[in-house]
């Protein structure tokens, strides 16, 4: 299965799960994703800025790939490749295609400046991984330092017909989805597919933009997926009602740097992971930290009952 | 009055109002100021980084901070004297300080990288202001690419006795306070003030962690009045709650570039600014951005009657 | 006398001479632009990157730029206006173009990245000016960070006919006045004059390339000005025997960050400058970096009479 | 064979000479290591910043490591291990040591802005390739945007036991080696090996300061070779006459982003690369650059005799 450019819904970034000794987790793997099926996930990306990739050895990476592709079945299952050089990039999307992936994304590289640079670069990375390889732009320019205009994202989308989606986490960023549906209601760039990330800071106003969904790593999955829902059905209160709940929490997640061992640690506290473990180098969450997500947690359950996840071991 | 070490709860940052053809506008001055000592602020600073400082005349500066400063009557007024040299760093302190400001606000250019760099900048920055001039460190890694560590704010401190606060807008923050708490407790630095930026982002565990209120700009300063009054009483679930009703109007003022836009258009339908008019260069709300404020005035109602706006002139 | 897009020859790059007391030299002002004159230099620019223009406070910028005008009498002066608010580049162009000047220099903010913000800046800043200002772009990425294509220029200049010139410092750059004189050629862009700067590291092939001359600041402008005599008279190779022999110094010079400090000193010895002060912040020269100064003189002087200059005072 | 504290001489910067079609031309490799040899070479540095390491696969990186260790038998071979995860440093730094490296390169990313952060990274680092393994700090902002101070680098040596080498590319750096050469004179900081790079733009003055050699990649290596014996040798001003001889063509191969293609041309030009080619990305140079570089061979060669390369083929 190819990812297309009408693809929609909610892709969570899976996290590489690791055991407390830096070993692959492979059982929470299987856990993760099948919550991700069981709660209305359309896709799913791995090996995203999230996933810890440069701590993996291309083995291990191809390995996870694998496993996670095997066990979504149905679901399309996107690669992060982004790499300083080309070779690397070549070898994983290679790899990773023959493994069923269903497409590849793609973040450009911290030193480029210009708009010929940026289209340049994803020129060379379509020559790298084979022009027939559906690919996605990931537009976040906090991370990346590198600023895409409207424009020159529809150069890239117009110049190579294997991307399929937008991954947009601009910030601001609610003017840019608007500019791009613009260039497809003015046939000036075709149709691809928008799905939003930057931890889902700004879902609710992006689905009411044009965006299709999410494709972010936010450790409530099943939340995007309802407010995506809600957001396609119309039903635009209860969207904000369910999303601002979240909000504090969400937020304090979003932090660059620890946000990930928010995340990890959210999602052991669901179940989800054995242990909240990172490679090193790693962030890690003091005792304050720990409590005020804990605290976070409990005013949440108030208004989401899935955040109502008892007291933590050993506390 | 000067400004000292001891400054606590609100200092809200003053934008500068402008009439439609660009004007100053007094007459929103003094109501911006009237309203920041009805809500109980407890000090003011002008000029800051969305005081729209470098698109004002020398001239223009010091009468504008010199209307707050006595308009302001016993309230410390800070001036934000940022500049990319020392020069005009120099006049705008020494003008202002002729006016009766308590302090000035400083922050790193952003070509500065090492440690040595940041803390020869504020020691030359001294220099030039006069070391018997309090001022305030301004720490926004987001805005000006400038990555101070405590240790670099400690050694700030200790070599500064001018040195009276710390405009604390790192992100992520919270830990930062907890390290300089810490610093005090252990006696390798003397006590400063530290009043959290950054639109107020995580005023609610900010406060929690050791900050002794908050210094942004956000258009419902007494908002942030009531967080910081209701967290220094102990009042803790109450003051997450008023926090968290503000989170998603709150968060989209934060934006980078836009968020001046949110700022004015809120104050303007406050009844604060005549107009939420920026002289130019200045990104502006479309159509839908606005709608976008109004449905998040709309929700924020059913918590805080403070946003209960009615319908803008003109909808 | 205003600047036109025909301008060629040497332009130096004036420093701004100190006393040993931070006071203005204005005999050193008068002795340097005599000396430009009498070298043969068809300009003069005063307040560009190495002018200290940060250091001066307004009413000081003005009146140096005023005393080089009048002391220039029949050359054109530009005067950096560059500033990282609109309100004091206007002031500044304001008050210089009433002094005489024939036309303003404008370096870009290093926080543009895209190409419309590089654009737009040059538009705004335009505005601020005034569209019948004669002005040059200065393209220097090292020092801004800021990379602009030949596209991007290419738009500035047509869109914007108050553009005369460019100051081009790009490293590398030869390809970029190849690149930019074919759009002269093939009618794209109209023509505008090249002057190159980044201390005449380039300028012999620079030439070749098709620049119309220099504008910068090397201590020897003498030696600018006869290099670009021998290259416009087609003389290739003296005009590369003379090069080569500057290009150790001229190298040394071309430091960043210790550069001015080794021109002043240079300035100081050839009898141009009474002291090498710079106001602070500023570089200093080491005991061993001013003998390796002195031993480059040394040698240089075998090959140009110009750099005999003695024993050095107090050595 | 291990790299310890006290190598000097020179180790160039072996590039990786491919054919036209992109495989490795591995007669080259040997062709390249026997000259290196032959010149008086003291060791050699393979996959360094020019040696478009990221483009290769790691198996490549470790063949063509493999050869240069058997080829250059007696000399010790450094291995630049720098990537963006330690997971792939961990695997290049393991299997290049068992192929017999001598020790390895490691550059920081350029995300590091902090002392802290760049102290941080090596210690990382050096638990990532064991600390048992000799390694060589590569201090080169100009490409890696990271500044280290000498108080960083000090921390570094004293904390890392298997730091054996400084690599010396900061700009300017003169002074910086003096500062370090103190710090082993007061005792503060273990003596440790300082070769410079940055093309030798400043080898002259750099061996006067105190380094030990030169670790660049300039296309003759034999000039950096008789410069440092020369130097060494206190024969001063031979030492500078062959230097400034070949500094107009080193200035122009010490040209960012073209440099390489400088370099490889200069390379295969004096038959020691079968082809200039480069993998892609690449910049390749125009009919103008390569006239250039004729011209500054053929002036060379006035001075400098192994420049007389005759005309090149097809001309």
């Amino acid at each position: 299965m190819r990812l297309t450019a009408d693809a929609r819904g909610v892709y969570p970034i899976a996290p590489t799960p690791f055991l407390a000794d830096g070993t692959i987790d492979s059982g929470s793997i299987d856990r993760l994703v099948d919550f991700y099926l069981a709660c209305g996930s359309t896709g799913v990306t791995v090996l995203g800025q999230l996933g810890e990739a440069p701590k993996l050895e291309h083995g291990e990476s191809v390995a996870i790939a694998g496993q996670i592709i095997r066990r979504a079945a149905a679901l399309p299952v996107i690669v992060g490749v982004s790499a300083p050089g080309f070779a690397a990039m070549r070898a994983l999307a290679h790899d990773v295609m023959d493994a069923g992936a269903a497409g590849v994304m793609i973040a450009p590289p911290n030193t480029l400046r210009t708009d010929d640079q940026i289209a340049g670069y994803y020129r060379q990375a379509v020559e790298a991984i084979g022009a027939d390889v559906p690919f996605v732009i990931q537009d976040y320019p906090l991370t990346f330092s590198v600023q895409m205009t409207t424009a020159v994202i529809r150069r890239i989308v117009n110049e190579n017909p294997g991307c399929a989606m937008l991954k947009h986490e601009d910030w601001p960023g609610l003017e840019k989805i608007t500019t791009l549906r613009g260039y497809e209601k003015d046939g000036s760039m075709r149709r691809v597919a928008i799905l939003t990330g930057n931890n889902g800071l700004f879902l609710d106003y992006e689905m009411e933009r044009g965006a299709d969904g999410a494709n972010t790593g936010y450790a409530f999955p099943d939340m995007l997926c309802d407010v995506v829902r809600l957001s396609h059905a119309g039903r635009r209160e209860e969207a904000h009602d369910l999303f601002d709940a979240h909000l504090p929490l969400l937020r304090y997640e979003q932090q660059p740097g620890v946000g990930l061992a928010v995340r990890k640690y959210l999602l052991m506290r669901r179940g989800l992971l054995t242990s909240d473990a990172q490679r090193k180098p790693a962030a890690t969450l003091s005792v304050l930290a720990k409590a005020e997500v804990e605290h976070l947690l409990a005013r949440l359950a108030v208004h989401d009952p899935r955040a109502a996840l008892g007291t933590p071991d050993g506390a």
